[in-house]
């Protein structure tokens, strides 16, 4: 729920637009304007329209987090390791943990269905502002544009899923100064094909999280089904083994999600100073909590080891993020501010429309920072995964009796598919866990909130945080899907009346959650989306802690890096790798880094040549690169990738598996 | 020339003794001296006095600037490569380089001998402070009795070279708190026996310099003869070949030279805003002028090599230490000088004796300022050698000439024989080089001071900074060390009457040099010397860019970080290591990391195990440990260290030396 204003926003692609050097490899290009004259500038490449479709139509959205590509005609996906996580660890049991040992589907009769990941692919973009801006009228207040606008943008939603049948997205981008209709090819029947045991994907674990020179293995191939067969994917990636050399211009085509490169130094003082220590804090504590229940036993710590990954990388990247917020960006940010304001005292028309602007963002910085707390820790579902469940099916009763138009994003009809997909899931739900995590989140809001806030006094009641969580845990019934579905089919009617535990707890909060959206809602505008973008960069290293840090790196480094840990967790390497190891070809290049310009969401992407070719996949930044949220430096800001040759070499010789290897390499 | 200050010197130890944290693993430790508490507490071990008595008489001193020690009873030594760099590139010849190729005598009669290598073994030390300090009498001015503690000294060290034969040289350690009397056993004849080629000693060259992880094979082998046959050294370490392990105690023994950590904030300011931009500045044209010298011709390129060398090791060394005067450490020492003058302020024999100390050492770091410029640039001999050498029989003939006490330091007559070693030195001379070098220090002083300064009007006359050194290279006799010899033994007549324009070039300048020196004199203190310390501490990894730094590196790592930048200098492998890859085991540790407190001087200090083992030899300090300049960071300074294992892998398998590798396992 981050705060951002179009007229900053537009301004500054206004003026910048001429002024950013065109030599860096910044960017995070929409298909429909790819920065054509920068490659051509720098590299003398132009990629044609066929191209460009071509990269877009083999480039997959995971819904759950991250990005894909096709690389085979037969409907074979490859990811992250780290986005496969989530499903892995939802078909694993208590007896096969395919997280830990890894997967391996032999036959496809062998591949194991995800239970709720949905899969898309872009396959048109169409430019809607006019429409959605010709919704607002003359003389409507602030309020009443922004639910025209939402409204506006409902309606094309709808109509575009009724006429194609394709999920209809309409995004803003500029912070609302456009809005686009992007329609996706969805796939919801999604297989498991082969993962490598999550030591040897994340070998280095979270210290190395985040930095270069790096040896993971972080893929997975997940084989995508339309009505029970293998769907024919004609658009996929041809797989190049050599993959990329130092000094090769490369692509990457995923789905980042937002940064914070627009934001003014008075609201990047506030992340520093209010956001940032809040956020840091509360994540470290909840995975205080989760290790706590970890270490309950190998179960649980089975139960709890997505969680913990994810937030052992939200932490080290946010406190990446707030050591980068430091003298130089804000100097930075201060030379930039007032250039910009002398631009826009310099342009009659500008001076109009954005002079007040700073003010305005002032004004609505200060009533971020009164909502922040309550809006951070005045919540059920920030840590308990079925709370979260609980609180949306309250809030779905409540918004489909409106009309489409007036309802909450998320909610609207042509979402509804998509949610309920989530909604009922057939993933396993583990109670003991669901407890431990309601037990902490409500006792950290109210050593947050303190005793005599309303939310706790409504949610307690005059009990612990322990005896309502275990209550609501042990009483409720919706770990069952069949039990969730009922209660939404069953609308209003069934929600209100319900005495399972959970869903009364949830309702309890619900007027708290809508007033806070609310006072949300007078003033900001929804936040950028997770949507597809073009990146463009060379492979190439960096300076790095005095010396250089290479463009690659080898099965060689692999080695070293355990045996310099004395093969010691995380650095340990998993039996398969130290027994095949005189079988591997040492030299293979396993990890790589190119200066393109990617952010959290691109986990998963394909590293394209100049011939469409697959040559890697993006798993992680270097640790210079986040500060890339507020700004990207192209001397030392790195996406890191796994090698094409190093998943074939680890196919071929360390998994057995060839005849994936084959596919991969259309043999 | 750093000025030093013992009466604050003497104060911080007094202030800080007992306040230091014992837990750190500071302090580079005189033998009389050991950290017996510190090693009882943290490690619960007590060296013993034989123990100690081992190390010191194993230990031995490169007076070219460096540390080794003895590893066989037959006299063999173990240095770095780059400290015995010096001596290989003067034994070489255009036609056989050494340096590059590397060295290996197979038999005794091939070793070969260096041309002015001398080396030491400290013997004993005696504590001379009342005699030293009894020369001064009640009544002297500050001037006298400066002179009067520099009389005694070399009264002590002259009578001690007549009674024991020993080289006697009484140090000053505390600043002058302390005189002590080192007696050293002495060694100038020295053989070759074993070097790799020093792509591999230094592989990863000047970017990896100063860094870790690193994968270099620095050391070389020196046999010490007397009377033409090998020593019988009875002190020497014993060879352990497994080496350390993460975690193990190790001790360092071995010549550090001297730090800034007693400086004052005041003087740091000086020494960040006035001699380390200057300094550097000057290290970085030098740099450039011999590299074009080495662009000449390979045969340039050889005689440069080790200049070359030397200056990127200056260059990146005092960067780093720049770079490490930050916030941080301008914050920390004003603590600490807040906290050493309430100090102060509380204890009245303290305030009598100390109070003024501060505005002393303001007044004098003035005429630091004022003296610093004119010291660095009017001087003809801080790039060419041959120059040097002529400037020095300059001196030497004027000094002899007074009584011994009353001389300039390093023209006593304790000290004649071994000046007298280096004036003579066989040592091939290159009067291309030469020339080139004193051409770069003649323009560079006319650029810096300008060509109204009356050295810059005396030197050149009129000419330009080439003419000067074409015609003084060009015409002068001094590379041959018979004429030295002949000039030094004529005596000041012979020097005065001489015509070698090289000779009357030095003459010139030589009221200058007297002149700055009465200046510098007057205020200040000789700086520490270059003695033998132990230090201690643990085999340790370390907090790096967002990960940790291992303990130790292995050949894995070598061959991966040179794959990693496609085998490419400074990261290319020689013949040997690419052929034998597969006869080496690749998990044999290479190098390694301690906490031990070293600095500039400690190279080829032997790493030592609880059984007086040697167990590495330190070549380095990574990144973070510049700043060991000015403070100590336990949680990030590390010493460097080639692994014994490597040295014995390599000399077995890469080098088909196993007689060394015997002779060193006692074999």
């Amino acid at each position: 729920m981050k705060i951002r204003y179009a007229p900053i926003a537009m301004l500054v692609v206004l003026a910048l637009a001429g002024a950013r050097p065109s030599a860096a490899d910044e960017g995070m290009w929409t298909f429909d304007n790819p920065p054509l004259k920068q490659l051509k500038d720098k590299y003398n490449f132009t990629p044609t329209t066929q191209w460009l479709d071509h990269i877009r139509l083999s480039s997959v959205r995971f819904n759950d987090g991250g990005s894909g590509s096709f690389v085979s005609p037969n409907g074979l996906v490859i990811t992250n390791h780290h986005v496969a996580f989530g499903q892995l660890q939802k078909v694993s049991t208590p007896q096969k943990d395919y997280v830990k040992e890894g997967f391996y589907a032999k036959t496809q009769a062998e591949e194991i269905k995800c239970p709720d990941l949905e899969l898309n692919v872009l396959v048109s973009i169409e430019n809607v502002t006019a429409r959605v801006q010709g919704s607002v009228k003359a003389g409507m207040t602030e309020k009443q544009a922004l639910d025209a606008r939402k409204g506006e943008q409902a309606k094309i939603q709808k109509e575009s899923l009724d006429k194609t049948g394709f999920r209809s997205d309409v995004i803003s981008l500029y912070e609302g100064g456009e809005y686009w209709l992007y329609r996706y090819k969805k796939y919801t029947e999604v297989r498991l094909v082969f993962a490598p045991e999550q030591q040897t994907a994340f070998f280095g674990g979270d210290p190395d999280n985040f930095t270069f020179p790096r040896y993971d293995l972080d893929f997975a191939l997940l084989r995508v089904y339309e009505n029970g067969r293998p769907v024919q994917s004609k658009e996929y990636l041809k797989w190049n083994t050599k993959g990329a050399a130092d000094g090769d211009l490369v692509f990457v085509s995923g789905h980042p999600g937002s940064t914070e490169r627009g934001l003014t130094r008075a609201q990047l003082e506030t992340d520093r100073d209010v956001m940032y220590p809040v956020r840091i804090g509360r994540y470290k504590r909840e995975l205080q909590a989760l290790r706590a229940y970890s270490g309950r036993g190998p179960e649980q710590a089975r139960q709890a080891a997505d969680e913990i990954f994810g937030l052992e990388n939200t932490v080290k990247a946010l406190t990446g993020e707030f050591n980068g917020m430091d003298k130089a960006l804000f100097d930075k940010k201060t030379r930039e501010e007032a250039d910009l304001r002398a631009k826009v005292a310099a342009n009659p028309e500008w001076q109009r429309e954005y002079a007040g602007a700073w003010d305005a963002i002032a004004a609505a910085t200060k009533k971020q920072i009164e909502l922040f707390k309550p809006q951070q820790f005045r919540s059920i579902s920030t840590a308990s995964n079925l709370a979260s469940l609980a609180r949306q099916i309250v809030v779905y009763v409540a918004e489909i009796r409106k009309p489409d138009a007036e309802r909450l994003n998320g909610y609207h009809d042509s979402q509804l598919e998509e949610l309920k997909f989530y909604l009922f899931s057939p993933a396993p739900v583990y109670p003991e866990f669901e407890e431990a995590l309601l037990t902490f989140s409500l006792q950290d809001s109210l050593d947050q909130l303190g005793p005599n806030d309303p939310w706790i006094k409504t949610v307690l009641d005059g009990r612990t945080p322990t005896q309502v969580a275990s209550e609501v845990m042990k009483g409720t019934k919706l770990k069952d899907a069949a039990v969730r579905k009922a209660l939404v089919e069953g609308g209003e009617t069934a929600v209100s009346t319900s005495t399972d535990p959970l869903v009364v707890l949830a309702r309890k909060v619900d007027p708290f959650f809508r007033d806070i959206r609310k006072q949300y809602d007078k003033s900001v505008y929804p936040d950028a989306t997770f949507t597809l973008r073009l990146a463009y960069g060379t492979v190439q290293g960096y300076p790095m802690n005095g010396t250089k840090a290479p463009s690659k790196t080898t099965f060689y480094g692999l080695y070293d890096r355990s045996a310099g840990f004395d093969n010691k967790a995380p650095f340990n390497l998993m039996p398969r790798l130290a027994q095949r190891r005189d079988k591997i070809d040492l030299s293979t290049p396993l990890d790589f880094v190119m200066t393109a310009d990617i952010i959290g969401g691109n986990s998963g992407s394909p590293v394209i040549n100049r011939n469409g070719e697959f040559v890697g996949i993006i798993f992680d930044g270097n640790i210079e690169s986040l500060t890339g949220n507020f700004v990207y430096i192209e001397e030392t800001n790195r996406a890191v990738a796994v090698h094409s040759a190093a998943i074939n070499e680890a196919l071929r010789k360390v998994y057995d598996a060839p005849a994936l290897a084959n596919e991969l390499e259309g043999k």
